[in-house]
């Protein structure tokens, strides 16, 4: 990862609470003055706060005195299938940030389509929320330019194309993390190495193709069509894919999938035709899921820290809050390889 | 399921949408008289309503005069854990209902343990929040007996015992679903059924217990103590859990795992140790998450419509306010059996 460090505070709330062995509640209820903590509590964190050179957040102060001192969030919860499980690490994330510095995070579920963007202009036009995390960012996205264009805060879990003004973001480096995947492939002697894209309006989807195929022409290869498959960021969606990739007459011995969820339906599909997962045809993923450790075999893949990103974050928000060039509110983070069972030589 | 349809409104903003052709946004921003909204489609929303007798729902209504226009729920976020994936379809069918009459959701990380009352009582005393949706309760619970006392507004997913006051809940009947689990195991001639249950202080982790019990004792077996393991919510705690039961002289034949995400650490177990689930040891989870469909082989397990619970749970705290009786505001859905592939007739 590069640098995190850009903005710390010297004393947090956090730290103060940990250095009185109080919890934070305990310890921002007992400055705010509240009448359940014991004056004896509250002498000692004002005379520790002052000793440690404490003082509140100065945004979070600026922030309070806002109308809502929450910062909102749509969950893009597409109808009649499960969101993806990491979204509620990113949101555990962003929650646990908000709440240290005594903020609420108001969650809106929106399926994408054409009525999402009524729900952003419901929080932004009446004021539900002082500002906002844009989640799973696509090439065009709407909700960007549109916030871009109303000036609200918000700050972006992920880059976005064609948007001519800089907003803040953190994404991660999936162009990198697939190429390093796919250098990792053709050391083992895979040359047929195929990828599961995840849909291309997402804008990770591009980033983590473009990887691919940077990896595959460097050393000359250029993919045939048909070893460019997508489908939905589901289970159902890599096992229909790796359906097709294993039907075509000189079938892959690598696969790229776009997501862990997609990596075990492509595991699923390698199973059913009794084809062992790196040893006759290699699996890389991305997320590192809970449960990608313990797949048969286990799944090799690109790890993101979710509930980091959620507190990072919120951090950006709070420097884009406090008028911080936002040139420097934008981070890529580096995925890091794990490497497990699926990935093996290619065979002879 | 039982009963869900004690409390029906004739016509809803949802149907009158429908009806329209038109998104539920823009028909809510229509009868708000927003200026977005072209004046005959506004006219039209305006004459169809009339028609067909629809009526702003009266407890949306009241809700929209209190202070906050929001319902909060606390995610009990373990630390360095994911949380349950099922939790963000909860979320996701709580937010959704919200959304259709106007309201937001609040969302609070808090781990469990003793700060967690601190997130409650913030919420409550700074009235953050006009209701709060209280999820996985615990047979204890000091949040239930905290909101009782404080007389504030909430609805629960789930039960929980030693509570005198009643109070709304939905909660999934996991004890009749394991006891059919278990019947079933019984009929396939297995004798020597193993349960590995959840920790113990969350409610549901003792009605799965009960339910496997009961089956057990009415064909007049009682497990040995071996027999009853325990693990965290996680694949590592089923994992460990299962290492424990193949390691015994006399190991089962079945396992029933409390929740889907252990009984895929069970499947690793097995195969590690070349046993074919459902032909040497069978196996049923419970929650059927989407990738159970995909494990290998498919899990058996016991379904529950997360989304819809979470959308029902609005309705019963709507319901609630409306200061319908409490004792006609708590539900238990029964959930199914999905037979896939990890049942099977006992070895002999």
């Amino acid at each position: 990862m590069i640098s995190k460090s850009f903005w710390r505070m010297p004393v947090r709330l956090k730290d103060l609470a940990a250095h009185l062995g109080l919890s934070v509640t305990t310890v921002s209820r007992a400055l705010a003055g509240y009448s359940d903590v014991a004056p004896e509590t509250r002498k000692r964190v004002l005379e520790t706060a002052e000793a440690l050179g404490y003082r509140p957040h100065p945004l979070a102060r600026r922030l309070r005195k806002g109308r809502t001192e929450a910062v909102g969030i749509v969950i893009p919860a597409p109808k009649g299938q499960f969101a993806d499980p990491f979204f509620l690490e990113l949101l555990t994330g962003i929650g646990e940030a908000l709440g240290e510095i005594g903020l609420d995070l108001l969650v809106t579920a929106c399926p994408p389509g054409p009525e999402e963007l009524d729900c952003y202009r419901h929080l932004v036009e009446e004021r539900r929320v002082d500002a906002l995390v844009v989640a799973r960012t696509r090439v065009r996205d709407e909700r960007i330019l549109y916030l871009l264009e109303k000036d609200f805060p918000f700050v972006a879990h992920g880059r976005s194309q064609g948007v001519t003004k800089p907003f803040p973001f953190l994404d991660m480096d999936g162009t990198l993390g697939f190429y390093r995947a796919t250098v990792h492939l053709l050391e083992l002697g895979h040359r047929r190495i195929a990828f599961i894209g995840a849909p291309p309006e997402l804008n990770f989807a591009r980033h983590r193709l473009e990887g691919y195929l940077w990896a595959m022409r460097e050393v000359g290869l250029e993919p045939p069509e048909e070893y460019l498959q997508q489908g939905d960021l589901t289970e159902e969606g890599g096992l229909m894919a790796a359906e097709a990739l294993l039907s075509l007459p000189e079938p892959p011995t690598a696969i790229l999938a776009a997501t862990d969820r997609m990596a075990w339906g492509v595991l699923h599909a390698l199973k059913k035709r009794g084809l062992r997962p790196g040893q006759q045809v290699s699996l890389i993923g991305y997320d590192d899921l809970p449960f990608s450790s313990y797949t048969d075999p286990p799944l090799s893949t690109l790890r993101q820290p979710f509930r980091e990103e959620g507190r990072r974050l919120v951090e950006l928000l709070l420097a884009r809050l406090e008028g911080r060039p936002v040139e420097e509110l934008r981070e890529v983070w580096v995925p890091e390889l794990v490497l497990r069972g699926t990935d093996g030589p290619a065979p002879v």
